[in-house]
């Protein structure tokens, strides 16, 4: 049982693949569901066809999906998390002491289950935290029923657009988003690759905006996922101090990150390629 | 003879391979040489195993090298490429009309052949301009051997370490060529990912700021190359306008680039993770 396999992502004509021992194979009501224990990039989970994360470099994702966003604001009381089934997102959450609530609504509790068994290291103690709730159900769903001004965050933490999560990045879900986040709230979510998935990162970009009177673009590093170049977008109605470090938690938060500090942030948002900003001021 | 094969560089237990036609595949005194066609990163030419550049993604790797130092010099007349065999180093130092003179010195006149025959779109017109010679030579020697205080420009734009470019990551190396800068003059070296060579990236760092008064980090994307993370290490032992742009051509130079301008490469040099500035001040 030892045998080591290669598992690879395949993105039209590049692949990237981790060789190790397969920990998982299995298909869900939802999706095919793998795990493999890897030595660089330890137990990693790939949903179908796609890497999702790694216990070695999702801190790469992770703070940056978070951090910009909570070291930002006054009040973080109620946040909501649709997807982030590894429980990474979360984790980062729970550092902030102030965040009394997070509601996690996942599609798919294999998602879960998986990750609770096999990627311990990423949830962590996030999953026996009294603060989290779990709901397995449609982010779509919850957030158009959900009472309006509510959650102070609301992350965006889901897979690439497919059957499965396609409503998740239309301007439509966007303004129900909208519509429950508190007057100062802000949504954040991945935003996909500029090079790998071009044209879905603009789209997303253009939509925010439209929606929202402010939105903003980080870039940085996910190694396993196409073209190593990934993006998390902000949004909000708040212009006045929208992403403005709230100085007295920083340095609290920094001591605990892998990756992100708020100088790493502060260059994160300056790292959009010409040619990306040249086809969105052309728009 | 359209059959598509799939190309991959191996890095311990992660791979990273494009799928497309076999335009080459020789191997010259030094190494072996592999061109391929490929739908999205267009000719992509492998070294040993290893993924070296791509027609579409290689300004991400050029631009970062050459503008951070040519955009803060006030004089650039004479520039030294070691390595830097595909010719896309000398097309952006080619964009500064004060540049009076480059020497190439790359190790195989193979690559600089392959290159002028197929990846051609990468050195451009540099391959006809009379101010680029090209020296078919160690680098290593032609460091040891030239005249002092002679180059404004260094450019290490060599390959990962192995039997063949080793010395070039070297203290010793390192000395030589700050003997033959200018008081003012440069070194910028490809320094490697954080990620996949975290050791060896540490180390460069820590040989240049043993041999220079000021040396800098700047981390950005590669999407062909291990990880994705890639970084470039500036030294100098002029502190006072160290990497400071030159206003006068930034915005010249900033147009006729795909990726880099001004405000990215000051977020670029924000972007190195917690965990390696860590490591490195612990040192």
């Amino acid at each position: 049982m030892n045998t080591s396999v290669w598992i690879d992502e395949y993105q039209k004509n590049s692949r990237f693949g981790l060789k190790g021992k397969l920990l998982l194979k299995k298909t869900s009501i939802f999706q095919e569901i793998i795990v493999i224990e890897n030595e660089e990039y330890g137990k990693a989970l790939m949903l179908d066809g796609c890497w999702m994360t790694s216990s070695k470099d999702e801190k790469y994702y992770h703070e940056c999906l978070v951090h910009p966003a909570l070291s930002s604001l006054k009040k973080i009381s109620n946040i909501l998390i649709i997807g982030g089934g590894d429980g990474g997102t979360a984790r980062e959450c729970l550092k902030y002491p102030e965040v009394s609530n997070i509601d996690l609504v996942e599609i798919d509790k294999e998602v879960i289950k998986v990750s609770k068994e096999f990627l311990k290291e990423i949830g962590g103690n996030a999953w026996n935290d009294n603060r989290l709730s779990i709901y397995i159900n449609d982010g779509v769903k919850w957030v158009e029923t959900m009472k309006s001004n509510f959650y102070d965050v609301i992350f965006i933490d889901c897979s690439d657009p497919s059957e499965l999560s396609n409503l998740l990045f239309s301007e439509n879900f966007y303004k129900q988003c909208k519509r429950i986040l508190t007057k100062k709230g802000i949504l954040a979510t991945q935003s996909e690759s500029p090079e790998s998935f071009k044209k879905i990162h603009i789209n997303i970009l253009k939509a925010l905006k439209n929606t929202f009177k402010v939105s903003k673009t980080m870039y940085s590093f996910v190694p396993i996922y196409p073209s190593g170049i990934w993006s998390w977008t902000f949004a909000s109605d708040n212009e006045s101090d929208f992403l403005k470090p709230n100085c007295k938690k920083i340095l609290e938060i920094e001591k605990q990150c892998e990756i992100w500090n708020i100088n790493y942030q502060d260059g994160a948002f300056k790292m959009m390629p010409n040619k990306i900003s040249q086809e969105i001021n052309s728009l």
